[in-house]
């Protein structure tokens, strides 16, 4: 019987340990991870954060017990520390402090990731909070109830700043969010970070760009932030989001490789250059599939993708991981904002020639009632007219996820913004339009490309 | 200058100008049209009839004059009689009634379908109504007011069926629908149907399936509808929805070749087998991209893709239609129902080995608030997994219709079930899950395949 060891109870070791049961029941499957929420939405943070998911405990994709009762062993609270590669063997701290040794024929890294903390005086200060896991969404919870918590200060405008920005505003706190970049949100074009600026300041959140924070102290009651150009303002609460780093000290043990972006180096098999040893998730560079080069880009949902590769090869599977598009939403209150493929800037970088082109059309026919309007941003080569990257912003509801994802697809098989009009795409007038808004704005990227 | 005359003011003739003036520029377009909206969106025609769309005007995609603003010669109320090719130049009848001639270079025929009328005794009874054009809409309206309708009957449940008995209860209307087959909607599986007749069923809509509707006739005030299995029953007003036949009168004096569904047989340049004419729209036959051969399927995004075409190469271009997949969506209240592909029959007789597999999920992470459940049927050829179809019912704010569209990208290039899992999606938990629940359906279909 094959005995499979993987490290980390998040998206990447879960998925490893479901699809290795499903495709080979007999195998003995061993989940150690460092605390007690095996398979936690850690997406859905913000969301607990807010008070719209009210039991922390909700935020399980699976109970400890569904795991368990797939023949999942888990050993939760367990550090792992080090691995022997020519032994197979993982030593770790046990919860009672004690070190245990773990064998293996197969071991499966889903390390994840930890919130990166840059260079900011006070970054220790009482007060002050990173947001990666599910121990981080509890102290800063705790915090807000103990310390009575009226402001809060968010450094860092991406994903998580904002919906954060969201959330807290939503539990009643008055948010100030400071970034960096001249806007936020900055994995989408400027014109959309500046509407995503507006929707916050709509909602009263005091929006600061262009800052570099400097310094984090108390200040009184309060804590105080200072940056350049000439910024200083003050809060009961400091939330810095400001990205995420791959956790590699284990697997620096084994003498895993890691590449460029200091993240795991794998094949598209998931494998390390360690026989036995596959990594998963937001610990390992994943292969861009228009960059055609391995990037850092830790994503749920190639977390997910990744560990069900990993895992099937870990039992003789033969399954390649096919790439990222880098295909993301996000919603900040009643806007959601998605984007695939390759921005300009990236696109340049890469050797293309790209063209974007805006295009503003509604979720669907404008007669039948609640259309919103919808902003489309299209990318593509103006040599070879392959199709590059879409972006969308607008309500939420008018399926700005799904439309994306359209793209994705197309942009998955090498389209051209031309072909992207041959699609059979559903129709009826509450919901879109005989051409869907995605086929106009890619019709109208060709006029413009063809001026 | 290059004179082209389209016949049909609908999508596919509309589209086909618009194209056409996109190109070439300095292109003579005249649009012949039997009635006095041209690009109107007929598909809106339950919506205005349900008072959801006030004005009728607001049904038109682009007003007259913005059609004219575009150097496109409108010719409205002008009923083409008869072509002759040789001479290049089609006849038709004025508003007033005199004949006059236009001579064309190119001449592309968008003429449409019409209702089918099923051979039911007492058709034209006064009170029986077919829908398909503004004119029939007004006169529904006009009886309804006149006759201060307070019941209807609805033969067929269909698109237009379903749309009809959701609009006419909107409006207060008591309503009975009547369906031949034993479940409304057979463009999707008896398990969707009857979903959709419960959602008919809970808005107090009575639903009566496998009946053959026999005969209409004046019962004293009222209009009686027999049929059998031992059916009768009473309303004020009867709307008979059995589909369309495409509109092929006039295209016979041209010796224009129809198909085998009596339909106008094209090449996917949508050129007829008569030269300088081309054909496009609900007049047309459909290239089926996975059956292989052409069927009679008209949708009105098919017809704004195949004028668009048909426009194009009118003008010297080489555009060819890539085929239909049968995407389609229909919104009943708060339900809509998406499919694409095959059903399992139409796979079967086409020679594939279909398996059905349906899945259950929600449209996103259930902890967050407001997710709907949403069901997901999906067929694919147990020899060589190719995807063949899905079909996707829940609450219409589920990105039901986009979602199916995904299905849809991925059948039109050829993919199996299990390479679905490859498509990098967009997720955030209010608004998907780290695999969509598509990619979900697919995995599930792929594990019940390996059984």
């Amino acid at each position: 019987m094959s005995n499979i060891l993987i490290i980390g109870g998040s998206d990447a070791g879960i998925s490893a340990a479901l699809r290795i049961r499903e495709l080979a029941p007999d195998t003995h499957i061993t989940v150690m991870l460092a605390d007690e929420f095996p398979n936690f939405s850690i997406c859905g943070l913000p969301f607990y954060l807010s008070g719209e998911v009210p039991e922390w405990q909700n935020l399980a994709h699976r109970t400890k017990d569904d795991i368990t009762r797939e023949g999942i062993h888990l050993m939760s609270s367990h550090w792992a520390k080090t691995i022997a590669p020519a032994q197979q063997v993982v030593t770790a701290i046990a919860p009672d402090g004690q070190e245990v040794t773990v064998s293996y024929d197969k071991l499966i890294l889903g390390t994840g990731a930890i919130s990166r903390r840059p260079h900011i005086e006070g970054m220790d200060t009482p007060g002050v909070f990173c947001l990666r896991w599910m121990g981080d969404s509890f102290k800063v919870n705790q915090y807000i109830i103990d310390h009575n918590v009226q402001s809060a200060i968010i450094v860092g405008g991406g994903y998580i700043g904002l919906e954060m920005a969201d959330a807290l505003c939503l539990r009643g706190l008055q948010v100030t969010l400071i970034e960096y970049f001249p806007t936020v949100l900055n994995t989408v074009h400027s014109s959309f970070g500046e509407r995503v600026a507006d929707e916050l300041k709509n909602h009263g959140i005091r929006v600061e760009t262009g800052i570099t924070v400097e310094k984090i102290q108390q200040s009184g009651d309060k804590l105080q932030i200072t940056g350049s150009p000439n910024f200083s303002t003050e809060g009961d609460l400091v939330l810095v989001a400001a990205g995420a780093i791959p956790s590699t000290e284990l697997t620096q043990t084994a003498g895993v490789k890691l590449g460029k972006s200091r993240a795991i180096e794998v094949n598209n098999r998931m494998e390390t250059n360690i026989p036995n040893i596959y990594a998963a998730g937001d610990c390992v560079e994943t292969w861009h599939k228009l960059l055609q080069t391995p990037v850092y880009l830790p994503l749920g949902t190639t977390s997910h993708k990744q560990g069900r590769i990993a895992g099937e090869n870990a039992v003789g599977g033969n399954r390649e991981f096919q790439g990222t598009l880098g295909t993301q939403v996000v919603k900040v209150f009643d806007l959601a904002i998605s984007r695939t493929g390759l921005r300009e800037a990236e696109a340049k970088q890469a050797g293309y020639e790209p063209l974007s082109v805006e295009f503003e059309g509604w979720d669907h026919k404008v007669y039948y009632p609640g259309a919103h309007p919808i902003r489309i941003r299209v990318t593509g080569d103006v040599k070879t007219k392959q199709l590059l990257g879409a972006q969308i912003i607008g309500h939420y509801q008018g399926e700005v996820a799904k439309r994306v994802d359209i793209f994705a697809t197309a942009i998955f098989h090498g389209m051209t913004v031309e072909q992207f009009s041959d699609f059979d795409l559903s129709y009826t007038p509450p919901l879109s339009s005989p051409w869907d808004p995605v086929q106009m704005a890619t019709q109208n990227w060709s006029k413009v490309a063809a001026q």
